[in-house]
């Protein structure tokens, strides 16, 4: 067997992503089609060493796709993942938009693939930041509840898009010319800088990126009223994002058990060789589809608390390799 | 009254500040000696419009100084600064060396002043990191008792003295040329990086610098068991740490209320006005003295918590300008 697959958004960042990582699992596709907004009606992207042209998303343009990646904008997906659905593709769906949506699933294929199964035509791949911190915390979740969680974020450029790795790279020139940087996609200067700003201001002072850590990590586990508390920030790198994360646990789990249980999760590799040196770090994560996870030890001022850092590539297994790894599943179970 | 005044390690990032401080703030000096390793002497600062020569610090030096700033490294605080007090100098010392000496005051003026008056000759000032953090705190502790303290730090390279700061920028310039950066200060590249990793790893897999949070608030605030949990992570920016703090108080704690008190403290600067996009920056707090503190919202998974997002100079409050603090108050209280 073998798909037509779409993808809105084929011009941007985790679009261009998930078109690498389709090609590199080697995805049964037999034919791809190329979406992005007006602007880029015309481009062509490069898929299996062939042209294809990219096309102007509308409702009209998926007839016969089988399955579809949504990484454009909210609206996009709001307005067009209904439309494709309908038409009997099945969207996996990278914005924020449907998320929260009780009839849609949220799936991290590592830790909830079993939430596929009640798709009614869209799934949502997490947001970026949560998924860091999931494939880190959901296998020790699985051996020893968590009571609850604190997190804060070390996030890169690129989770605003190639055009935030554009941005922070011409500030930082700019600084180091002795030049004042101008900012037009952070709210501030990033560049030699650390922004506690991700996304826009929301419910009690939180802001959206904080309170997607919240909510997704509740959906995602099944726990609708664990407590997280996430502080969001952004820092000058161009990829992956870093997470310090504190959490209690229903019964004492001690750094070796955790490194253990953590070793054999799937997706996760445990990099914890402070002699060494050796912990994960932003830089030598980028372009890897795994989460890397270190600097584990108990969380002095938490009971029964482990402490982690915990690193991943916020554009591929934060974004394009989940999607993509949804549509696996949809295969290998016969779900599509 | 005027002071013979001392400053070991002149020709560092902080013994740098020092020297402006005492300037800017007009401390009544009779007399500076400027010293610093063998390497710098005959080498010149400028106090005043004066020109200083700088002199290795060795024990006779120091005869007839009043009060001696010692922002040189550990093994030269521990080998000279019972010899100055000896010779009947105060030493407020920067090094970690004395900090957790229990005949050794651990001084924040703004907030343990009255534990000056036990010194025996040596006045320590404490880590930057934990400076900025307890600026925030303590204030809020006055009013209501701290349970618990989580926090994580988003330091700067000069934390690691004047070479940090030259080491980014290469790393930096390097990055954008397409040059492999290399490292030497740092243990891995900082520039578009961030490094679980500063200082040297010490007990229970926890970093130096995050057991000097813990060991330093407890002994600033007398609250010897209070549960204090760092993961402090060096970022790249040059000047000033910005810190994620979680904080448990004993009674409920709003919002507005940490805000009226923080408002009150001095040398505090709320800035939290998120609307308009006004919140604590480390580019903003390079060069001041106050410590800057926003993002102030109920933290989600405390009881009675708050989240905090405090930002200050790290050689200028968080090192010189408290030690220039501690001996303006030995001067004014009459203890010098």
């Amino acid at each position: 067997m073998s798909y037509t697959v779409g993808i809105v958004g084929v011009t941007g960042a985790v679009g261009g992503e998930v078109l690498k990582i389709l090609e590199e699992r080697n995805f049964p596709v037999k034919e791809l089609r190329a979406f992005a907004s007006a602007r880029s009606e015309g481009m062509q992207v490069t898929f299996k060493g062939e042209k294809v042209t990219v096309h102007e998303a509308t409702p009209e343009g998926f007839e016969g796709v089988d399955i579809v990646f949504f990484s454009a904008g909210g609206s996009t997906s709001k307005r067009l993942a209904p439309e494709e659905a309908k038409r009997g593709a099945v969207v996996v769906d990278k914005s924020s938009t449907w998320r929260m949506d009780p009839n849609v699933p949220l799936v991290i294929p590592e830790i909830n693939p079993e939430d596929i199964a009640t798709h009614q035509g869209i799934i949502s791949s997490p947001n970026c930041s949560t998924i860091v911190m999931l494939m880190t915390i959901a296998p020790l979740h699985s051996v020893n509840p968590i009571k609850r969680i604190i997190v804060d974020t070390y996030q890169s450029a690129s989770g605003a898009g190639g055009k935030g790795i554009v941005e922070l790279m011409q500030q930082a020139r700019d600084v180091l010319d002795g030049k004042q940087p101008t900012h037009d996609t952070f709210p501030h200067t990033l560049a030699f800088n650390a922004l506690p700003h991700v996304e826009n201001f929301g419910d009690d002072d939180y802001t959206t990126e904080e309170l997607k850590m919240r909510d997704e990590t509740r959906k995602i586990l099944h726990q609708p009223n664990l407590p997280v508390s996430a502080t969001c920030v952004r820092i000058p790198v161009p990829i992956s994002h870093s997470e310090a994360v504190h959490i209690e646990f229903e019964r004492p789990f001690s750094p070796d058990e955790a490194r253990r249980v953590l070793a054999a999760a799937p997706g996760v590799i445990v990099q914890d060789d402070i002699r060494n040196k050796s912990y994960p770090l932003a830089m030598d994560a980028a372009g890897k589809d795994e989460i890397f996870v270190g600097r584990i030890r108990k969380d002095i001022a938490l009971d029964n608390g482990l402490s982690i850092w915990s690193v991943g590539d916020n554009l591929r297994k934060g974004a394009a390799t989940n999607a993509v790894q949804i549509a696996e599943s949809l295969v290998t179970k016969g779900w599509l």
